[in-house]
């Protein structure tokens, strides 16, 4: 058997012994989630995972299982749970599954884990959810797992931002199923996007609350908050080239690699 | 975009259109967890994809995405959760992640699911997931949703496992990271099995009742509890065959298609 | 006062004494639940205390009050929960339950204990229990709680089997309301027993699958799954000496006694 | 099979008739606790399922099996949990065990419930268990289930209490393993007490208030918290007249029978 | 900044200075809820904030906020949900809070506490709050936390109960905006109080048992339980005068201060 | 009794008065925590309750008991957990408080509900809380609830940030105890601020990720993230001016007053 940079694909002994040399592990969290009319709603599983594959591959970790199944969607920063296709968890349960796979970790001897989240409203009940994981392994005897979190999407350089939107960022809660995934898609999965479905209602204009129950026209009828157009998988590139160096750089230093 | 029995894969209009049309959604419900030194640890989850979406592609039906942790292996059915690289949920935890998904769809409008377990230790909770799933649909107003839950290996000829097993079953409980799943990862992902590191520590002898904290030498140390030499990929194919057609039989019976 | 097995017919001060001298604690795990038309409801709380009882007094332990309200039935092993009378708990609610008494009786300096399932679908329900309760004491500081748990029929010879089945054992799953249950009774409490109104609707033919909601005539009207004709308390003495005489042995081996 | 009060003695067609007719039904929560140095640890399952026996006869009722773990004992009206034997549950799981219980007989047809509780703790998650019982019945399309819930205690006559206490009656709250529960042990199991034990350590003299952790000699170290000198099963079979009476006399006039 | 007896007047400097010299944290719980139709709604608020902040002051403590949402009220105590405002948490939510706040000042520091509840159905979830908040504490390694936990009204002298009640007091549970709390509140917030609105409905005269769903007429319409005529501010100050006496002795004597 | 826009301040009559008459009730989201060495610890709750005061004045109006504890602290928006004095839910428990108020004030005729959050980490469980709440008021037949949820701070506008941070808008998650917070406070109760404590450790320069544990130093150690120097009431005075009118416009618009 060939090594593999995901957990899964070893034996428990190859995993037993990436443990014991403390590896860092990568932890995606992802969701299934409407990303449009022109692209397949495992965004939120395919760019998590891919960022942690390369990050580990740099790092020499390993990397978990993607979470499938995410926090409700938001209609400010997601479309809401209105659309066809979104399938999600109560923030409970999702904190719950964070909780039980880090104290399960723990418990087997990570020591050093990164928590990587593909899908904004994933954010909070992830934060929850390291917390719980460490206060049970903290009473289980555990104390010394160290832990960072973070959405892939801070790690961009300016310039990068720049580059691709010469009249500004529209900011991260509008960028679903927009410009930035779009092309990270194209770059990833290109048989899973449709250039010719880009719908071209956006950007969304939302007032500064949330309404319940959403009303009609709350969003784009079409679930893509900003622009998709002009994506391409060069752009991609350079997201997905900022996102690995960077992140490589900021674990190398968290953990001293 | 080409189609795909795979519903993450498909845009929400695409979906939209598949429920509307009530065809068979398939959930398969796996985990995390050591199979052998001879194998990865993403057997249960390998498994029942594939067969979900053979099934799938039979009846025009979709996969939503596989549950990748699962209850807390036991040991005399999966060694226990001792091993390295076994990574579960809590009971309760697993529960509710089957409640919410079920409901999510069901909201959504899917009114035909057959959950597709292929990790033994699942069966229970998912029962209770299920049950919890659809108790919130009714109070919610949707009182129509029609469930199959299966266990995939259940679906095997009397004649293929008197051909697999000449010397008799060893029966369901005994068979992790042994000659069927091992046949099936053969014929499905080969690149994750080595036959050479087969052990032959097995059938495991085990005691009538469960015993807290395992003792050393409960089960066998290599995890595997049958035995898995033997092991072909042909014999995966004649399994993968059974499962496919009577699944596929079933389905099609209790869903009048 | 008299002695007595059961410690709940102890005062304090007698029950500290047997903790004290560390005698073996039996939880028995019962349920209410139709039995068919011809045996009383109580048969899986009745059945289980008999056994401790009788295995409690050959060790001289004590038997803990039988929990009486189990998880919810299933229709391919106990006829489900569309029965009339069958009065159950969720799965979450009974593992709370047996935690929170696993956890009290730890608490209390209870050391060797024996949790005795008499319903099928508390096995696992229970087992999260057990995790649950031994977690918690373990982060209270009681790390040395031994555990057995069983299911009181899987003790029981080969031999004792073939002579109560000659045309071969159906298995444990279908043997609900039938030839052991209904024999252990009539040994037990024959009074709540009627054989002439043994029903002659079974076995029961189930397929591989659950089916929600549970179809008319999935399983035999009259909740007896295999058959119950043919019991009698000779074999109910059987298998009763079976039960007992195995489990002693097994509680003698596992903690020295 | 004779005809009995006790619901889980009947087959379920018996149940199924008696819940066609709307009998009464009740439902008694009991704990296992210390209950002095002369009295067995049953006195609140004893008491409460002899009450109910007695009342259901009369209104031709049916009574479920008495919950035997119950919530945990406080110091100032049971003693506390430090004492050796009482076995409780926390509030949350003893609430969910009456939800699921009441839910339970909702769903089978149940109309007129009577919870008599026999511990003095329960009274309040007992309340909760109620609520969330009938809230979840609500939902389920169940709205017109009518319930009393009661602590036996309370039905006594002024004229018995003073013949009892002619110094006054010191309050329900210190009567745990006094005389009055003692005398109606002395009627219903005199076996299960022993006079001679009786402790000479109380009243108890608490503040009032609570204090954790509870203090050495924060009550009686015999844990009778009042005085049981002077019980007889005369005084047992007043005290029973009177519940017996009174709550018939209730449970007529709330049900209309 | 001035110096506070409220916590959340201070800067953190000044509550870790405070925290430092070991002050007795007060904890008032409270709640929003009907008190008939002369007074204000944040009677079980206002209350045990009052008498905190008095307490505080004389031993030098500090009071963190009230609870505003407190247990639901109990038809026999409070009037119940059904009247207009009265606005409410679940046990176990309740519950959770208590164990919360107990947890994080615990960490912070706090090893004196004294909660103090001011709305009658609240007592038992707050038992259970700080059992649990004092479970999890000692898990996180805080074993020394010393705990009070009371009702305010039960710190009154037998005489002032004569001097208020000249033909015998009516109970605690009845004294639902009635005489006490009436008096109460116009010592203290006499423009929240109607003296012209109070009631002549009441007392109420309850059975001894709960009834669901609440009949119609089973307590005053007013939701005044006892009497509030003759309520005056000097009434009011001669219990709180009580109440500030006794609960100050009972925390000097209770920490040593 | 005087009107007031505080809930509980009115009698149960005068509540159920303007129930009736459908005005919008206004439910605020604070926490206790510590807000620099220069700040009361009860910011996020003077504040939210200021503008609902405010507002709810504007539009006839309702203000229910602002919630007192909130979620926990993080330490890139609030300074963490670690720091004395902030006084936290876990998620779980805040969502159940939010759920739990909106289904009370819901069951008691409120249709108009804007939840006004006053803390930042409140924002997430509290969008949880409302989408529990609402599903329960469904399953109990109340459909019709029109929810708004917000931030107040987002309610401002482009030229008064301008006004106040020539130099560019630090972003939200970093005021904390900073320019905006410091000068509503000014503004509002300026004997709980000390402008000579305000302290130049900042702003923060976090990395774009968590760390656990919080390392040393993760941010400035008086807990003050941005600058509060310069803070005025007359700046609090623009702050509040805009947070009121924008607030009421959006009130107005979207229940159509």
């Amino acid at each position: 058997m060939a090594d593999s940079v995901f957990m899964a694909e070893l034996t428990w002994p190859a995993f037993e012994a990436k443990v014991k040399a403390n590896v860092p592990v990568f932890f995606p969290l992802g969701t299934t989630e409407q990303h449009g009319p022109h692209m397949a709603m495992n965004v939120d599983v395919v760019l998590p995972t891919a960022v942690c594959e390369r990050v580990a591959k740099n790092v020499g970790g390993l990397v978990v299982p993607t979470i499938p199944y995410g926090y409700k969607s938001m209609p400010r920063s997601g479309g809401g749970e209105g659309f066809p296709g979104t399938t999600s968890l109560d923030a409970n349960t999702f904190s719950l599954v964070v909780r039980d796979v880090i104290r399960s970790l723990g418990v087997k001897g990570v020591r050093r884990l990164v928590v990587v989240n593909g899908h904004f409203e994933n954010c909070w009940p992830s934060v929850e959810g390291v917390d719980l994981g460490l206060r049970e392994l903290a009473r289980d005897g555990i104390k010394d797992m160290q832990v960072m979190r973070l959405e892939y999407w801070d790690f961009v350089k300016r310039a990068t931002l720049d580059r691709l939107f010469p009249d500004g960022f529209p900011g991260t809660e509008l960028e679903h199923a927009s410009l930035l995934e779009t092309s990270l898609m194209l770059l990833l999965r290109p048989e899973l996007v449709d250039m010719s479905k880009v719908p071209d209602d956006g950007p969304a204009k939302f007032p500064t609350y949330d309404r319940y129950p959403t009303p009609k026209g709350f969003g784009p009828a079409s679930g893509v908050l900003a622009r998709a157009d002009g994506s391409t998988a060069e752009k991609g590139e350079w997201l997905m080239s900022d996102h690995v160096e960077l992140i490589t750089q900021a674990v190398k230093k968290e953990f001293g690699l």
